[in-house]
């Protein structure tokens, strides 16, 4: 009902508006809306209801700010804190403001802006750097630069969009003393910040750049662009990553293009950074495609930007979440705001890719500019269709040649292993870890990093302490911890030196392999993890099959940590639980995990049951005499319950050259309205390794109803014509090509 | 596209049933179906989407079923195993087979139930008890004759369907071989199965009569109605419940509608259990209420059945989930099998109470019979309205006068105080508990029963040995324990001798107040709360006020611990943590404990924040010198890992006559796509009590904003024309009724 007051006594507005603008002398908006742009909004509004609905609900967001007044308060809180989240709202708000001023020419919006930025001319010439000394690079309105960027970026938006409708005098206020000194102060005056290869820089350099484009301001744009010459700098940043500018070759917005995304569109922080990268990144690029189209910038490194933005798509699970993977917080989503404007910027600049637009759909808004118009106006059309999930191996480094991660999807299971470069200061010590997904989410999780993102509860809303001592350690991620040390001994540099070295992917339908191998992790220690999903005909969902070979000298100690989630069901070994607990150790992630419960294992093979949301898995284990279960709990030494108190077991191992060969199996089903169970057992009856050596390894598994099958998998040659024999008991087994899956009769 | 082909070529299949069928020989069906409702849902077939959909489903199902072929295995498994589930796949299979005989007309699911009835008619004779003896009265095809009830109650329904197509042999071979000797196996020969008040009795007496009406057997008619003659019995059930019946005076259908119920239709188990019997009261009062009309036996006791109906819906929390007070699987819910066939019926019989509808939408199935047609219908003319829940008192006791369970809604938030009779065998020692919900779940949890029903991995989908120890004590429970002893020393027999005391209960618009005793749970302990949620005017969400009196001796040692759910966020206190564990006690419940940290309260106000879901909440406690929090979690000695290790708060207190006076507010909102937090402090700002004595306690708060209400209350009378008076350092405070909250103005 209101909806329809608002269309109707909308186009009074514009009728209004059109009569009142000066066309000749306007030349904005030309920043990320247009003024052709402009004429498209009004002209379809109340016909494209996604872009209807996104609108009225900007409008209320809006209204709700102006109601509560103007507010500009003298900078003091951290991340969570009043004046934080003021002027964080501030700069969200005028980007609001500014776009309804452009399609509904109310001139309260244009009034609105334009008190709020000269309160802000007025606080700028009388603040010195933000009161909290935390950060490598403090801000003036935030603690961190980084923020303030943000406010540029919005507000840069939010001025082109009134830059016309101001007076000439305001103008020159504005200019000469907010957004210029404003701009060389997040720029020459933090060559630490400004001049990296950073996400944080990123940022930067497109507040620079989108101000410098609005105020027509070339020495601006070019330093947005190029960066500038450095001049010093020392020290790390807060994350611990290298703020030594001596010697730095590079900088500036196309040179993040080079550096910040491999060919593949990956970006070497992990998706969660990538998320929060992508915006200035598109936005930048989007006003530099509508100001400067010779440079090209989305056509830049074949269309590196809008390929970045499906890799992100590719990288969440079936609830648009994105992979935890390095420093993230959990939960993160397609339907971010970030999000919100690269799909359908995706979508609009990138051949209409129908399956964008059922993203769009879930996202439930698009952004108010062309870009969103245009997905709303193909969802009201109906061409919406489902987006295809694909399994791929996004390669890391600017070259593509410095690692990679692999996703494997097939029917509902999800299998993701990391085997990419370090991922500078965010990065986790977590070489050859693997996540688990299915169509209810986390089957077997990543941790995901210690901190609640702008709570302020939590330390200010920024790292804890635990994200270092355990989140990115690497007993707490699923993959192999040799003599309870950290991968690289948790040395940032030395991992960031040093990718994972991909050996084999293959998404064929039915039989999908990724396969890597780390040599630098641990010294004299060569690690080797092959995963495969398969499709089994007798089995209802794929198996996972895990072969994690290792060359090491004797006497070593293998923990290989398991973090599944969910109810522990049952096994086939006996656990001995503990009634004391005592932290498993002093350092490297140990120091928080309790140790509940532990077996010895009896037999050759370890089977464990769990349940969560609404299924069963079970993982069973070919065990050699002398191998250990330990049932563990996150949570020691964590004075301000920052860890959730989540379960994990771990494989123990000593010996030299060995093979860890686990298979993991979603089955059955049970719902607590009908309490009816199904298949609440695992269909594996055995799991044998056949052979393990520095050039093979194989083995074979064994349904309860009868049959077996066997994988072999050269480690060393995947030529495609190369031919294999390895011989057990007598019997040889021969095959063609890197592996061999076969159904054995007998 | 596959549901018009099936509505097409249905039309055939019943014009050839209607030339078919001989109508002057015919009487039934009668029992759940009538000739009449059957020739309705015919009549309607393609017209009613909700009844249509469900048919298709119900097709689908048995289509799976009959493919799967016939089978009638040897009993041997517990629940979980597979003579068990088979068995009872074939009595839900048959009873829909039946249902789409006389809807469809096609002979094959007539043929299909008549096959299965003669296998089992084979079976019968050969075989003695069920081999598994754990139960106080072991079935036939299942571990206890519950089971075997259960399996009579829907077979009846399916032999009743085909009773008129079969041959007059088969007829007879059915009803002397397998019908009547099972009828009377579990009534004559299990009397302490059979003659009890209990719900195991009501399926019984259920299944019992049921089969009689369709055979017409008057004997067994009576036996269900009234029972019979009872010889003997001793010993418990395996939930601790007397089997003794001796001079025990009453039984059968009648007499469990009598005593069953209290006059609000509350059930003493709980609404889990409560949701369990309704499905055999229900059917077996349908197929009453066609074939003996002149019982009106759902006018009875002033239609108390449907009135059990709405007190069920009551008990259900914004995810349609029942409360889990005493032992109950969490996650059932309004969407179980028994509430499909109740909430339909409730509409149909009880006045046609279109908020139902809402709930049977919900549902998205209906009962393929009348009142199922006749809600389908409505619901297809757009008659549903949202289903109003009440706060409400419900009585506990055959007259209504042992207990209550208080139930308030305020906005978003439900609040349930328990001081009920104990609930027999499956009573939890927890009185004066209450359970917190807001619009996304939980806030302050019931554990709930130590079990996974059906789940073979979980002891055999039976209670665990840890409900006993663990989710029956009183410590596992939100209320007082005195001197690490649970209520009635967990004794069954005291605690359901004496059920609690109701004080005060008022459900008016803003401020609503439930307040009860407890005086023998303890001996020379009296035990008062008063619980209020009130509407303040400052606040976004209603407010919930805990005040918890004890009269008791000096000395005594009070823990009061609250199961919240959810991340600890911050406190007001300094916690020590723990790193050394041990499990707390070695006895009710103290021994499934972690104690993980304690705090030394300082100063006379504890905070503590948690997240939960996307919102806050804050304790805030008035406390007193020598008061500790302990931040506690279950799973100590729990060597099957049948524990959740969730978490708690003990807040401890030595001392005689005390006051514990808490608020819980819910406040702000994150989500972990916008990272955009709200209000994630608390707005209180104190807490003290200002008078607490056996007759009156007063508490004043404070809020941030510096707005302060007082809260006073008169623990001995609640006459509305009493006059009371407080005095406070010199002040007076005077107030008429029970209660008095106003905003103070100083």
């Amino acid at each position: 009902m209101r909806f329809l007051i608002f269309i109707s006594s909308f186009f009074v507005s514009i009728a209004s508006f059109a009569s009142q603008s000066n066309e000749t002398n306007s030349t904005h908006p030309n920043l990320v809306l247009t003024k052709q742009g402009v004429s498209s909004m009004r002209a379809n509004l109340g016909k494209v209801p996604l872009f209807d609905k996104t609108l009225e609900s900007t409008i209320q967001l809006v209204k709700a700010e102006i109601e509560a007044g103007i507010q500009v308060p003298e900078p003091k809180d951290l991340a969570g804190g009043y004046s934080h989240e003021r002027h964080k709202a501030n700069f969200f708000t005028m980007q609001k403001a500014g776009v309804l001023f452009q399609i509904t020419g109310e001139e309260k919006y244009a009034a609105y802006i334009k008190e709020m930025l000269l309160a802000y001319a007025e606080l700028y010439p009388t603040i010195d750097k933000h009161p909290a000394t935390r950060s490598y690079a403090r801000g003036k309105f935030f603690w961190q630069c980084l923020n303030d960027a943000n406010w540029l970026v919005y507000t840069a938006q939010a001025y082109d969009c009134i830059y016309d409708w101001l007076d000439a005098k305001t103008v020159n206020k504005l200019n000469k003393e907010l957004f210029r000194p404003y701009a060389d102060f997040l720029s020459l005056e933090n060559p630490q910040f400004f001049n990296r290869l950073h996400n944080h820089s990123t940022w930067g350099n497109a507040a620079v750049g989108m101000i410098g484009l609005v105020i027509n301001d070339k020495e601006l744009i070019d330093r947005a662009l190029y960066a500038f010459d450095i001049k010093s700098g020392s020290g790390v940043d807060n994350d611990g990553g290298s703020l030594n500018l001596q010697g730095y070759k590079e900088g500036g917005f196309v040179a993040q293009i080079d550096h910040s995304f491999s060919p593949d569109g990956y970006y070497t922080e992990g998706p969660y950074y990538q998320r929060y990268a992508m915006y200035p990144f598109l936005v930048f690029a989007q006003a530099l495609t509508n100001k400067m189209p010779e440079l090209k910038i989305l056509d830049y490194r074949n269309g590196l930007l809008l390929k970045a933005v499906d890799a992100l798509i590719n990288q969440t699970n079936s609830q648009g979440e994105f992979f935890p993977i390095n420093d993230a917080q959990k939960g993160m989503s397609l339907s971010s705001r970030e999000l919100v404007n690269a799909v359908s910027m995706a979508y609009h600049y990138g051949g209409n890719d129908t399956g964008l637009l059922s993203i769009i759909e879930n996202q439930n808004r698009v952004p108010l500019n062309d870009s969103g118009l245009n997905a709303a106006k193909a969802i009201a059309d109906g061409r919406s269709t489902a987006f295809k999930y694909k399994s791929l191996e996004l390669r890391d480094g600017a070259n593509g040649n410095e690692g990679a991660i692999g996703i494997l999807r097939s029917k509902d299971i999800t299998l993701v292993m990391k085997y990419a470069k370090h991922g500078m200061g965010h990065g986790h010590f977590d070489r050859l870890g693997f996540l688990l997904y299915d169509e209810n989410g986390e089957v077997i999780q990543d941790y995901g990093s210690a901190r609640w993102v702008n709570i302020e509860h939590k330390d200010g809303g920024g790292y804890l302490k635990e994200n270092h001592s355990w989140a990115k350690e690497t007993v707490a991620h699923n993959t192999l911890v040799v003599n309870k040390d950290s991968h690289f001994d948790h040395n940032v540099k030395a991992a960031d030196k040093s990718p994972g070295t991909p050996y084999y992917f293959d998404s064929s339908e039915g039989i999908q392999i990724v396969s890597a191998k780390e040599l630098n992790a641990y010294e004299n220690v060569e690690m080797h993890r092959t995963m495969a999903v398969l499709e089994i005909e007798e089995l209802e969902n794929p198996l996972v099959l895990d072969l994690f070979s290792v060359q090491a000298p004797g006497d070593t100690r293998y923990d290989l940590p398991v973090y599944y989630l969910g109810e522990f069901m049952s096994s086939n070994q006996k656990f001995e639980i503990n009634n004391e607990l005592s932290p498993m150790g002093t350092n490297d992630g140990y120091q928080h995990l309790w140790q509940e419960a532990q077996s010895n294992i009896e037999g050759d093979l370890m089977q464990f049951t769990w349940f969560n949301n609404r299924s069963f898995y079970t993982m069973t284990s070919a065990t050699l005499a002398g191998d250990q279960v330990l049932m563990t709990r996150i949570g020691a030494n964590d004075p301000n319950f920052n860890l959730r108190r989540d379960p994990g077991l771990i494989l123990r191992r000593v010996g030299g050259n060995t093979l860890f060969a686990n298979l993991y199996e979603k089955h059955g089903s049970y719902n607590y309205a009908s309490e009816r169970p199904l298949n609440l057992f695992t269909t594996i009856a055995d799991l044998n390794v056949i052979h393990q050596s520095e050039g093979y390894v194989a083995v074979q598994f064994e349904l309860k109803s009868g049959e077996k099958y066997q994988f072999s998998f050269s480690l060393n040659n995947k030529e495609s014509n190369s031919s294999h024999i390895l011989e057990k008991n007598g019997k040889s087994y021969n095959w063609q090509g890197v592996y061999d899956l076969k159904k054995l009769t007998e």
